[in-house]
């Protein structure tokens, strides 16, 4: 068995980015711009959003995270992210969820400039990577795409199955391991809540992606011999002997799956940081992107 | 075995769509307007419109075709396209593929109001459909979830296999199938050319959708007993015995799968007329949408 190590692979691609970052900046460019806006106080969001922030600088990017009460209107959200589709010096945003209530998600990412949409949210770059375009892709997915192609694991003709349907992992998953392209080509069956028999699916698969987000929810007994696990589950668990008081739990039981398998991420150290190593390669995208269209308008 | 007549679901639908309409005459509005844009002398193309504007007009809308030389640049498209947006009595309009090799048909799809998408192309539409969102869906799928839904067929829990990845067919038919809503909650594989021993794949399914465009590729050995098979070929095949000098052909092997099957669509008389059936409907949507918009302009 072979852990898919993700703390690895977003090291390299820090590093490959903060050379590019170099290459900018001895050019005569700015550094790349993120910007995180973050409404409210939830503690894994903060959590999120400054490990974001950390990676970004870490690679040279500068980044800054907006700070909102969660008593801000739609209306003043959506004013804030009109400002920030504007400004020339940000190449790529993201507004972390969950969102307050009152606020639309939807109506906010879809007004999100498609091009600086770096969680790759907005329905316009959903459309793009359902049709297989160039496009935004969401972070999870596409780090999941990264991690296998960076461990050589080839994906055409193998099948998949993908557990969840969310808009942000598991429906795009689903869709980019089938997609005509490199990364792609698998048989891919998207198992949900209405799922019967999810095990007779599971048993199948060479490559199995858990994101159904129930801590440990995938068992020994439900993959074969050799597959490839891939856990995209981070739950919170009150745990007292830790010194945050929680610990955090992937989908899979990890020591009854891990025996069997091939490859498998571990939680954490898989999937979440291959997130992250993902926005920072979209934020490059679209910082070359703006580039490109900058050097054509001159 | 009960053939999923698709003749006589049109026919129904007609029939609503024309009630409808007379009501909304009644009330004082104008009839429904489709177009369709037909650039170049296809064949297959020519009979498709005629039967997409025969049937709009016996549900009493008003329909018309635009005729172009397939000499016609992109340009010359987009700005006919760009008259039809801005036109207050086109409810819709569909451009018909293909397009003539020096015309991109995804730029033409994206130019089109996305409210008056009655095909369902344009990106936006694409990204709503795949997020689950209210959007003009594909005539051919949109059209098979409707077949189902008229023959009481439950998809919810069932184990669907689609084969084809197409972005007009088999792509959002497994989306759709699989979305959190009435019609999907299907359990969904995508099979295309790299899948590898499909035969396992669809020996497992409930629901079948052909989708790839080869003549009686479903053999009578690759369904399960009672299976659900829907036939969405539709191949020109030449026979000198026929008048037109061709006969048509679904991607089932009809005789050997209809014995095993609980339902099954003819080719033709299947979706071929659901198609037609979806394309109406969708008119109608856009109509109502764009009455809904100018009743709460007044």
């Amino acid at each position: 068995m072979t852990l898919l190590d993700g703390k690895k692979i977003l090291t390299e691609i820090r590093e490959e980015l903060s050379i590019k970052v170099q290459q900018y900046i001895a050019q005569g460019h700015r550094a790349p711009c993120l910007v995180a806006v973050l409404v409210g106080n939830d503690g894994a969001s903060q959590t999120y959003v400054s490990s974001k922030e950390k990676n970004s600088a870490s690679c040279g990017y500068q980044s800054r995270i907006l700070r909102f009460d969660e008593s801000m209107s739609e209306e003043e959200l959506l004013n804030e992210i009109e400002k920030l589709n504007q400004d020339d010096t940000v190449d790529g945003f993201i507004v972390q969820s969950p969102l307050p209530s009152h606020i639309s998600a939807q109506r906010i990412f879809d007004a999100i400039d498609p091009n600086k949409d770096v969680d790759g949210f907005n329905t316009i770059n959903t459309g793009k990577l359902t049709k297989g375009m160039d496009c935004f892709v969401p972070a999870t997915p596409l780090g999941i795409i990264e991690l296998l192609k960076r461990y050589q694991i080839e994906t055409s003709g193998k099948h998949c199955v993908v557990i969840g349907r969310s808009d942000i992992v598991g429906r795009p998953m689903s869709i980019l391991l089938s997609l005509p392209k490199a990364g792609g080509n698998a048989t891919v069956t998207l198992c949900h809540s209405r799922t019967q028999n999810l095990k007779q699916f599971t048993l199948q698969a060479d490559i199995v992606v858990a994101a159904l987000g129930k801590p440990e929810f995938l068992t020994g007994d439900m993959v074969k011999e050799g597959a490839i696990v891939i856990d995209v589950g981070i739950t919170r668990i009150d745990d007292p002997s830790k010194k945050s008081g929680f610990r955090l739990s992937g989908d899979v039981k990890f020591d009854e799956v891990a025996i069997k398998c091939s490859y498998i991420t571990p939680v954490p150290g898989g999937v979440g940081l291959m997130t992250i190593a993902s926005l920072l390669q979209n934020t490059m995208k679209a910082y070359e992107l703006k580039l490109g269209n900058n050097s054509k308008k001159n």
